[in-house]
């Protein structure tokens, strides 16, 4: 169950020479202590999520592990940005195979360090080990929020309209391209579906715009059509959405022209990474110059109503029916 | 990559099922949100920690999982004692196995909770994912301190006094018994040891004695004499440790009484999660005191001076060679 080792050992090392680097916060003591400190600013409460992904389950192996690192960031950001938190600080256990490349490592640090630096998240702590299974990462993020007031997925009312950032659907449809798609799209269209769902682009920056305006909100991770379901379910609300008003990517219109069976996995695909929220009638233009003003782009996609569940109705006004509401890794 | 799924996911309905009732903190929102929230106290330090566990690697397969998520959850319970700081609350991720046993996941979450309740830690959220690999789990924890008071490895100063909590080796030496061993040990002692190995006791009763009245601390989890190297390489002095005041159980002393060289494993072995500390000579009866109050046993067991290095000298003075300071499972 251990192996020997002297003096400095191989994780000590690895986290010394990979990782601290990614741990510029003072707080984090060069990660050369049991724990890190940080002070919270007051009269704020604390945002905590965790999420992780696996080799082979939630990446392909072979991708860049610079990408792979932000990735996992990102996925963690961007519910703190649902939750109209901005992003305090993280922890990271990575489990490696015994044969990793030290490059591999060295990209990963790499990745952490570039996204931790750009969203003002620094790294606060990690744990290395060594697994007979796949690289295996897991992320603990922590945000902050003026006290009371994070954003709950609970909380859309009747007549609340419902926005969605970005554009979706971009990240299942780049996973179908991966797996060998093909739908006559042209080399700029193709990589606008990989790259979004290579590396997620998060709404940090809209995160004050939905904690100022949202009645409910949560990130876009495994599909529109089952995560309005959960918000609307959790609200005890009923939700529905015009498919015409969600926005997609040029991109993302060429592969459904090319398939209209493309149109499903748009909208109950994973991997969105965009805020999905409710917001009172009365606070819609407010909630869209907000948006405008962080540069985010917002889309009114329907309304809240009394009742149950979410549908999606057509340009006929027919609902929509689609096999399954969201992709599950599990 | 990915699997379809209906309404409540796989995962929610593990999360729901076993998880939900673990996460009993208002703010944890029955983990049916996105994120979860704390108010941190005023006028305090988060302290910050994450450290997991794998089976095969850190754990026996065939251990209960209830002990097993216990043990994960003491391993960082221990780090914020060491630091002088209380456990507000923990993330938890588990990698599974698809032919997982449902009863392995309730068994789990079951120890989960038992010390989450015991140590007043409650989750605060988790993350459930499916891997080829073996079971792999991955805790953040955060405790809190009073602002500027965490406790760091950087503080010993020659003078101090060094002092461990409990008794050392036992982990070690249960593992070994684990393995194969046979010290002709009674049953008790057997028991003492492997139960030691199995489910750590955490001191995080002896936190705020440490706090008021240490120099420098960290936890001992990698073996006693690779950690107070490690701490006295980043306080820039050097300690020397009389081995016959290491505070040995019963248990351990007849194994090392039957194998000689089970000395150095009590001394280098790994999990003992007892507290390593420094004292300021004018602190001492005070940190003796405060320990009693506590109810956790220390023992003063050498001292810092100048100069670097950690040596543990024996009965006659000289100097124990070890063949290794310490234990790695990396």
């Amino acid at each position: 169950m251990s192996s020997p080792d002297d003096k400095l050992s191989a994780e000590e090392r690895l986290i010394a020479h990979y990782f601290k680097p990614v741990a510029t916060h003072p707080g984090a003591l060069g990660l050369a202590d049991d724990a890190a400190f940080v002070t919270p600013p007051p009269g704020h409460d604390l945002v905590l999520k965790t999420d992780g992904a696996i080799a082979g389950v939630h990446f392909f192996p072979e991708d860049d592990a610079s990408t792979v690192a932000r990735k996992v960031l990102r996925m963690n950001l961007s519910d703190i940005a649902a939750k109209g938190a901005r992003p305090l600080g993280f922890l990271v256990s990575v489990a490696l195979p015994r044969d990793i490349d030290m490059a591999w490592v060295e990209r990963f640090a790499q990745g952490l360090k570039a996204d931790a630096e750009a969203y003002g998240c620094p790294l606060f702590g990690g744990d290395t080990d060594k697994t007979p299974g796949p690289i295996t990462i897991s992320v603990g993020m922590f945000g902050i929020v003026p006290t009371g007031t994070m954003v709950r997925r609970a909380g859309a009312r009747p007549g609340d309209l419902i926005f969605v950032t970005g554009t979706i659907g971009d990240a299942a449809l780049g996973l179908k391209l991966r797996l060998g798609a093909d739908w006559m799209l042209d080399a700029g269209q193709r990589e606008h579906l990989l790259s979004r769902y290579l590396l997620p682009q998060p709404r940090n920056a809209a995160a004050e715009a939905v904690r100022t305006h949202c009645s409910a909100a949560m990130d876009v991770s495994d599909g529109l059509a089952g995560d309005l379901t959960k918000l609307v379910r959790v609200s005890g609300v009923a939700a529905t959405v015009e498919a015409a008003k969600v926005p997609l990517s040029g991109a993302a219109r060429a592969a459904i022209a090319a398939d209209p069976a493309m149109l499903e996995t748009a909208l109950t695909g994973g991997d969105d990474f965009e805020i999905l929220c409710t917001v009172p009638p009365d606070r819609a233009a407010g909630f869209r110059a907000a948006a405008q003003t962080a540069g985010v782009a917002v889309t009114e996609i329907g309304a809240v109503a009394v009742g149950e569940g979410a549908r999606f109705l057509d340009a006929q006004g027919a609902p929509l029916a689609f096999q399954r509401l969201s992709f599950s890794h599990f």
